[in-house]
């Protein structure tokens, strides 16, 4: 026989930050269906145990004790299977580890500690970790294993290379990697021509589920020498992805201690050939389709992991908010979602018609809630010290306060979680009202831009049904905060804007657009420059691009660089 | 001759971050002071061309380049005297170094790279910069000189180790150290302990001035080799420091190049002995006048940093809000400072009395705004929706946001910053109103505790007569949200409930208070964790205490973590 037979299995699952318990019994479940699967391996993701990223927790030895403590429980479960689990490991110096435990004939084997450690985008692995050293192997059978974490499959001379290098014929990562667009595409076919370039089996287990800003979309799959995808678990949903994998054995001189590597005894069962079941096809998700499931998911796990079932909106009948109410209704249930209409003297019919009406699509509760009489009112209160000032963006603001306030009033009476409507667009250039429309506990568009914003209403629309009246699609964007006003009277048209924040924002170019834009230029990234205060009061929002607002993108308040 | 006399000018000067501009300009008039001083050589904070923390603008090209131009255009300045200045150095290999260049005869003499990168706490160099490599020490007629930056100076086996023991009896260390109560003195302490043991003069250069959450307090001293202070800055103001220091020369023997370190020679311009001037006694600051003065400065720099010029706040009475417009008058100046008293049916007389009087005593502008008409109104525009539920915290939440609409209005309409109240105790346990009281460009006491406000709102009344009046401190705290409401109702009494703040957030203690409070206390951990998603829509506010909440305690909203 010139290979061992592994027959693996990848729990791509969905644990919550914080939560040990329901996550060791999240863990052991999985064990479970892969014991009956008949795996001979079960993978978890990257510190599952506890959740990622568990960011300042990691100083808390009550929470690392409990850490430690989950492991040795499921070590004691994991008996006729190997277990890969992540979990954050402290030595007796204090040093913390981010780290997977191989558990297996009911304890703990060995313990791999993470190498190269993220500390850019979104990631301060460094504030907290302390990188792992040496290279260690596993023999299964008359086969030998790698495994890494994260990170470490990335990096050009890391663990990845080292372990194929010494004889490693499947290569183990476990991980925990956010969304953004395309991402699930990009790391597969990455990982791809890796395996091919070390001709060695990769399994790539990731997390799924959403944590504050970021989603982790799962796409879990396993890889062969030949550039060969063998099996994929898809995204966005909880998933055992159960894979024979047949890793070609090592002669035994090789599998020795002659290098500097440490090898580690895993228990091999030989048993019988098992059943050739090839995994079943998972569609693919591209595009607006993978971008709106996300969004979905984002949502569903922001509102039930901070223990909200229902959602309240307001609905002014423009495409964000009929798009933030659709992917509401997609994640919490239509019965759950609670749509409010508000309008002033400048609300128009058509919008009102637009509101009404995709409520009544979605299957949402609608409400109307005036804010005329509380404007004249707050006009009037404020009047002996406005006297004789002209209106100005202090009474479109007033409005859309009123209406934030209303809308927590209502969140707070019924514990129903306000979603804020603002796209990213809006957001970079501060064309938003805080405490108003950026009122909220969770703001599902805060990194969609407004033309994708059209495309995700358009791709919802078609998915089942026309649902939004048309109108939505067509009135000119407008906040109606006074007579005749369209966004464009003070932005750029959208397709324009949106180029110029992608390539400021994202490409982080520091004069796009080159040439015939550039008074509108210096405009659109003055205003992107000026408006970080507001933003750094806005509600969460889920990252779906390569660089969202947020912990992706640190700037000071107080900044006066201005390179135009 | 057995030393070498340095006549070391020290700037501690106030920079904006990106201010590059005006940057070189404040940089370039301190180096004339020093020059018009007879110095030798004047030394600038860490960072100081572009200011610190300059967070992601180090990730801009154009920031970069324009750095180092600036490096360059202070050092063709840099005639007769050698000037050492912090700027962010780029390599061409793209790596980004946190540097301080050594500028004299008109150019770039040298330039040394940090070597520890914080990245704890408030602190991401490592996010940023490579750290620097090998030992520098700088000639300077026959004695040594070593240069190093902030933590390059507490690394126990560190640069200032190294250069000490190779022969510098001069360490210079150009620091940005941001303050927390006591910390000036803290620093010193240390240092001077270092120097005596090392055997050596040290110079050690803080920045001053306020910079979004963090305030750097100055406070640059040079320490002799007998535990001794030569000189002393003073803290959170500019000050250029001049101290001529004798130091020992070393044997030429010891100056040569056999060890593994690097010299560079500087210019050195024996001159005549200059005058004995002894820089005069600069008095000290402790307890709650230092913490006054943080604040002042911390209130006035963001505010002008950030283009304004006048401050609007609410006047309800109680102890916050009349501390804050005191520390408002002083950093702003009285004319410049707004109070608004906005009564509801809920207010009592005593309140208004001290708000009347509080605005008086300190001479700044009042208004009276009610807000009893605006909050009838929305209960009964609510009330369709509201029937038959009882009254609860949404109502109490209504009044507040209805006065953080008025202040936001005031705010627009006239381009005052709106200061927010809320200290730290209620920061801590949600004790707020999102949207509300907490609604604000800035908020003065956001990591004060309620005892401490107290204690310096005591000490600012003690320091220029009576200003408020003693109703302010006599009435029980209460948000006057309903009738016969006391803070003391829902929440431990102040003193109780801040040491339990201070051991859960700062001492990072998991269960604090043992014993006998356990109740409490397990209610009081509950109302810290479960309201982190307030705390991360809050205005910022300033660092005093050694841990923050904000970039010193970065917590995952969604966080299921119960340890008790």
């Amino acid at each position: 026989m010139r290979t061992t037979r592994v027959r693996l299995a990848q729990a791509q699952i969905n644990v919550t930050v914080g939560d040990i318990k329901g996550n060791i019994e999240r863990i052991l479940e999985y064990v479970g269906y892969a014991q009956r699967a008949g795996a001979d391996m079960v993978v978890f993701p990257e510190l599952a145990v506890c959740g990622y990223p568990p960011e300042d927790l990691l100083f808390r030895e009550d929470f690392l004790r409990d850490s430690s403590r989950a492991v040795k429980e499921i070590g004691a479960r994991s008996v006729g299977i190997i277990v890969v689990v992540g979990f954050p490991e402290r030595d007796r110096k204090g040093n913390i580890y981010n780290a997977a435990a191989v558990l297996a004939k009911g304890k703990t084997l060995d313990v791999y500690r993470k190498k190269h450690l993220p500390n850019y985008g979104v990631f301060d692995e460094k504030r907290y970790f302390v990188p792992g050293e040496g290279t260690t192997l596993y023999h299964y059978g008359k086969a030998l294993i790698g495994i890494n974490i994260c990170e470490d499959i990335w990096a050009p001379d890391g663990p990845f290379v080292e372990q194929s290098n010494k004889g490693g014929g499947l290569i183990i990562n476990i991980s925990a990697s956010p969304y953004h667009a395309g991402k699930t595409l990009e790391r597969e076919s990455l990982i791809r021509k890796k395996a091919a370039k070390e001709g060695v089996y990769v399994s790539y287990t990731n997390l799924v589920g959403g944590q504050d800003e970021l989603v982790f979309d799962g796409g879990s799959f396993v890889a062969g020498p030949g550039s060969r995808i063998l099996s994929y678990a898809g995204a966005f949903r909880e998933r055992l992805l159960v894979t024979e994998i047949e890793v070609p054995n090592v002669p035994s001189e090789k599998r020795t201690n002659k290098d500097k590597a440490r090898y580690v005894e895993l228990p091999f069962l030989p048993r019988d050939a098992r059943s050739k079941e090839r995994p079943g096809k998972v569609k693919r998700l591209l595009g607006p389709a993978e971008i709106y499931e996300a969004l979905t998911l984002g949502i569903r796990d922001y509102t039930r992991k901070n223990g909200f079932s229902q959602a309240v909106l307001g609905l002014s009948g423009g495409i964000d908010s009929s798009l933030t109410a659709a992917i509401a209704a997609d994640a919490l249930g239509a019965e759950n979602v609670y749509g409010v209409w508000m309008p002033s003297r400048y609300s128009s019919e058509v919008t009102e018609e637009n509101a009404v009406r995709t409520a009544a699509g979605l299957g949402i509760n609608f409400m109307t809630l005036s804010i005329e009489a509380l404007y004249g009112l707050y006009l009037s209160v404020l009047d002996k010290y406005f006297l004789g000032l002209k209106m100005d963006t202090t009474e479109e603001n007033l409005q859309a306060r009123i209406r934030g306030t209303l809308l927590m009033a209502i969140s707070n009476k019924f514990g129903r979680i306000l979603l804020s409507t603002s796209n990213k667009s809006e957001t970079a250039v501060g064309y938003c009202t805080l405490y108003g429309d950026m009122a909220g506990g969770f703001a599902p568009l805060k990194d969609v831009p407004k033309t994708m914003v059209y495309s995700l209403a358009e791709y919802r629309d078609t998915r089942s049904g026309k649902i939004f009246p048309r109108g939505v699609f067509k009135v000119a964007p407008t906040a109606e905060l006074k007579h005749g006003q369209k966004d464009e009277d003070t932005l750029p048209a959208y397709h324009i804007l949106d180029k110029m924040i992608k390539e400021y924002v994202e490409c982080r170019k520091t004069r796009p657009g080159k040439g015939e834009f550039s008074e509108t230029v210096r405009k659109v990234i003055a205003m992107i420059d000026r408006n970080e205060y507001k933003r750094r009061q806005g509600p969460p929002g889920i990252k779906i691009t390569p660089l969202a607002f947020g912990r992706d993108r640190r700037l000071p308040i107080t900044n006066r660089y201005r390179s135009l």
